[in-house]
């Protein structure tokens, strides 16, 4: 039987006490092509970012200015950067460090963001430092792009589990929280990196920020799909009150078929729930998916994103079919 | 990185309200296998069943009873539900008719299952009959079933979309659920047979169900993964009540990556976010992701659950690796 739905949308049902929008941070273009093995392009980034611009995404995270011996696959923020003037919507950066911000601003970028870890190990791994090492590290460059106008997001990365450590203490999310808002940031980001997180954990965490005065309106959940749980962790953050949800487009980032697909939330996927509940996000799902297909064409393989299989044409690639 | 939790579960943190203890409705030797187009030997089956049970699963349902030429994957029935005999768990049949639950009480079964639709273009593309005359059908299988001692099933299919009707109403769901109850279903099974469902919408005819006197204690949910959302719909039943969940082992039943991927909802999906949430289901995840992995190996193919996935070995079949 086709699986296809004729309106080709979910029934919008909507549920009180849930947010009547949702603002979608895009991040394939960043976090999702950084871990694609695959090099794409500076045209063909560009022409991603336009295109998911054009189906409506609001904050499309645009690259990285870490140094390109780490992300070799964002190699290319000075050229891409340029070829996004003129889009009408918000176009954060990564930026690592001091050097990283000074590339990020001298191109222009008015949305930077930063990425701690909230465990030690994590923190040694990918930084070489300890956590409150890295927070001090940090808190010039939030200072410095402040002073410079910016909008600065804050990510968290290993927030409820952690592959040296196991299972992470909701205090040492708040505590790594609450610095980085003292140092500036403007918003945060709660990054289960390695997918470990359960509804029931992610209202514990959300209800600890609560409690010690980190609301939901400065807070942002970025979920991966390794164990499948990332949309009903989304659920369970929007029951919360929390409508800043990150997602990557087409699932970017995690491979379909690998043990370690450690991928991030399909946009297409958190977008038909959306829509299903009655949540506005302005995105236009058969665009969003078109793109995705167009960059999975680029990339050599299907998308890991159900939706967009379930939407797109039956000719994905596949050794199946 | 790796994306394995040192601990192979996740934390838990139990969330108030929600029931203590989910039954698993397994279905993955029935309805998956049914959808799979390898023909697993007899054997095999039996096996699985058997590894099935001893992980834990209180209720797997083991085969149908229909007509070989409609179901030639599960043709087999009269030789494998002998082999099942001495488990000491629930063994469920599905029987189409009267001459199906013949053939299932004369093999000693005492737990059968029929399946409705919700919708006139499904029941008859299914079944070849308006609801009611399907319904007018089942009545007599229903009472010759209870007469002879068995608890008994009904499956409701298309209940919240149609690939013919689209949206499906909730009064629709309701007026056949009644209608199954009246001739003596002892549970229902409330299936999104195109996986179109989202959590306001469950929530929604759960609430409808209940107005009409029909509560959670009888119901099941039965979800399907095609857009991703099983595990967000099972969670807004579970907020409602709902304590018994249909999955299939390893997500069998749904091509992991054909178009058409309307599989059923991974039971290690399921078992992994209960877990995290503190419900109890007597099932072993380790022992359940080693059985599916191992079927895995009899299809030919990896399994499309995300857990399966990211708790077996790193040498699942793959063009990609």
């Amino acid at each position: 039987m086709s699986s296809a739905h004729p309106l080709g949308l979910p029934m919008a049902v909507p549920v009180p006490g849930l947010p009547a929008r949702v603002r979608i941070h895009e991040v394939g273009a960043r976090d999702g092509l950084q871990n694609e093995k695959a090099t794409v392009p500076t045209e063909v980034k560009a022409e991603f970012i336009h295109r998911l611009a054009g189906a409506g995404l609001s904050t499309v995270e645009a690259t990285s200015f870490v140094h390109p011996k780490w992300v070799p696959q964002l190699a290319d923020a000075e050229a891409l950067f340029p070829l996004l003037s003129g889009l009408d919507v918000e176009l954060p950066v990564l930026v690592p460090n001091e050097r990283g911000l000074e590339r990020a601003l001298a191109l222009g970028a008015d949305r930077v963001a930063v990425f701690a870890s909230v465990t030690e190990s994590f923190a040694k791994a990918n930084l070489n430092r300890t956590v409150d090492e890295s927070l001090t590290a940090f808190a010039p460059v939030v200072e410095r792009a402040k002073g410079a106008g910016c909008r600065v997001r804050g990510y968290l990365s290993m927030c409820f589990g952690d592959p040296w450590e196991g299972q992470v203490p909701v205090d040492r999310v708040v505590t790594v929280a609450r610095a980085l808002l003292d140092m500036g940031c403007d918003e945060l980001s709660l990054g289960d990196t390695i997918g470990v997180a359960t509804p029931g954990h992610v209202t514990a965490l959300l209800a600890a920020l609560d409690t010690a005065g980190i609301g939901a309106d400065v807070l942002g959940v970025h979920f991966h799909d390794t164990y499948g749980q990332a949309l009903s962790n989304t659920l369970a953050a929007l029951q919360h009150g929390v409508s800043t949800v990150d997602a990557s487009a087409g699932g970017l980032g995690g491979c379909p078929f690998a043990k370690s697909a450690t991928g991030n939330l399909a946009t297409e996927d958190l977008v038909w729930m959306l829509q299903g509940l009655g949540i506005e996000t302005g995105v236009d799902l058969a665009e969003l998916t078109a793109t995705s297909l167009w960059m999975a064409g680029h990339l050599g393989r299907p998308s890991p994103s159900r939706t967009v299989r379930a939407l797109g044409p039956a000719a994905a690639p596949s050794s199946e079919e």
